[in-house]
């Protein structure tokens, strides 16, 4: 069966984000490099605009609307890096946007959309249904719904971040990655960077990474159909989607080797590694790849791995208390 | 006169690291572009390795030596970067080095000095002085003295961050710098940098940040001699320096324009800043430059100012306090 998406959608996208996303350093980093006997090729999509790499499959989708699509705009339901991504891209296409957030998102996410010019509309989580919000938005007005993972044009761009991190591998000399870790949420980033992986990087294992108490994918997999969760606790909250999509299960199924998982005191960890001796700020989402790398969830010494460091955006007040927090 | 180093001289600097230091990333922010009205270019040498442009200066020095002072090996006295920096270029280049550190310094630096294959002496703040040991050293085991500023070749080395960022701007497209933002201490930094920038970006104004309690820098230029100042209270530890050097003074009369100041209050507000909107981990001296901008210090509106971020070396528990004091 044919995938969803194809290496050449990933060009294709590639092409309409040269203009407008930052090509995120690919950052080396002696220390990973001495614990894990491993070769890390960190790809920091933390640096990305909007803070995570959500803004390439944002900009991707919307920049494929037709006239008429863009004339009413982008409706979407997101309380995290997906709202923000959408908000800017659709200033920079010069289209309307309405984001439909909880009533007690964190006040700065809420004036961060807004700053980027949307509409924001708020709903009660416990009583009101924000898909159901969103489908009405979107049939009242004529917007366009862009779903945060299962669409393939935003799965198309969420893989340029691994077209640029493989075509920074090889133009440094180094070769392209043996392995490709890639955190894995609703699976959106993780497909698409599994297509870019399998052209350009043949043979390389590419491996999803999961919060342990959100391991839907994981078990999926095994069983061959999408698992569904109750809402997992865990501190990556990019992370706590219930179930994968259809699209993005598919890809999965297909170019996915293996899927493991992180516990959040390893989250905790690696962010301190992060900041410490990388010097970035990385949301705990953004830890999960590397801290299968960094924890030792998967034996990778002696070879060269592309790590997805996937965002960044956390709130300070948070982000200083899990830095001074005991170590687990 | 002529200056104790030319153009030339980081040219060479530039050719010698090429194949151990990190050609560090230059980053933009539309957030801090529109809190200025100018447009910001940031070198971040907090992604340097050691985790500041210290590594440049002591590469460069130590990789001039003659065979028998690399048999001999290297001597600093320093509690900071540049004792790591010294340490790593001593390793890189198989020669010994003697670090002297004073035995009240944070634990996790002298482990990441011995971690690194050097020798620490300890000595007593109160009791003891640190050139003295340095020198004593030096004679009695043939080593050279490494000093962390006043020395043509560590000025060279630190001149090609500045020799980086203007090529990469005028590779962007965006030409060249017409104002510099550094930050100053001993000047080692500022001076190679001015060196470059009058090279490479004729008409570019050079303007160095000292810490508002240390500005013995400013008082020099005033009345054209170096003048020395007690121990300064700031959050800046990089830029706790008593005066100017012979060599860095002589630059900087020449090639800095200007020398403003920033308190610690604004050091913690860009700290902030780099954190949540850069993604960024800052040490409060990495601070300096931007927060002259950031903060106002200097009217930048419609120019293109380069901003070196000097390093990232801070203590997590610090960071984690600082982030989370209430803004000033």
């Amino acid at each position: 069966m044919a995938l969803p998406i194809s290496f050449d959608d990933i060009l294709a996208a590639a092409d309409r984000l040269r203009p407008v996303a930052h090509r995120t350093p690919m950052m080396r980093s002696a220390a990973a490099d001495a614990r894990t006997g491993a070769q890390l090729f960190f790809k920091c999509e933390n640096l990305q605009r909007i803070g995570a790499f959500k803004f390439r499959g944002a900009y991707n989708a919307l920049s494929r609307f037709s006239p008429a699509q863009r004339q009413a705009g982008a409706v979407a339901f997101s309380s995290g890096n997906h709202a923000q991504a959408v908000a800017l891209a659709a200033r920079l296409l010069g289209m309307p946007a309405t984001l439909v957030m909880p009533r007690d998102a964190p006040a700065i996410k809420v004036a961060a959309t807004r700053g980027y010019g949307a509409e924001v509309v708020l709903y009660d989580r416990r009583t009101e249904d924000r898909e159901a919000i969103g489908r009405q938005l979107a049939a009242e007005r004529g917007m366009t719904l862009v779903p945060p993972y299962d669409h393939p044009d935003v799965m198309a761009g969420q893989g340029t971040a691994a077209l640029e991190l493989i075509e920074d591998m090889i133009a440094a000399g180094e070769g392209p990655p043996e392995a490709l870790l890639v955190c894995l949420g609703g699976g959106g980033l993780i497909s698409g960077c599994a297509v870019a992986a399998r052209h350009l990087a043949p043979g390389c294992r590419v491996i999803g990474v999961e919060p342990q108490a959100g391991n839907d994918v994981q078990q999926s997999l095994a069983i061959g159909r999408i698992v569904s969760i109750p809402l997992p606790e865990t501190i990556a909250d990019g992370a706590q989607t219930l179930h994968a999509g259809e699209l993005t299960f598919a890809v999965m199924r297909e170019c996915v080797d293996e899927v493991v998982t992180a516990t959040d005191a390893q989250l905790v960890s690696t962010m301190r590694f992060f900041a410490e001796r990388m010097k970035l700020v990385v949301e705990p989402t953004g830890c999960l790849a590397a801290a299968a790398a960094l924890e030792g969830v998967c034996a990778l010494a002696g070879r060269r791995v592309g790590v997805i460091v996937s965002g960044g955006n956390i709130d300070m007040a948070r982000f200083a208390a899990l830095l001074s927090a005991p170590a687990a």
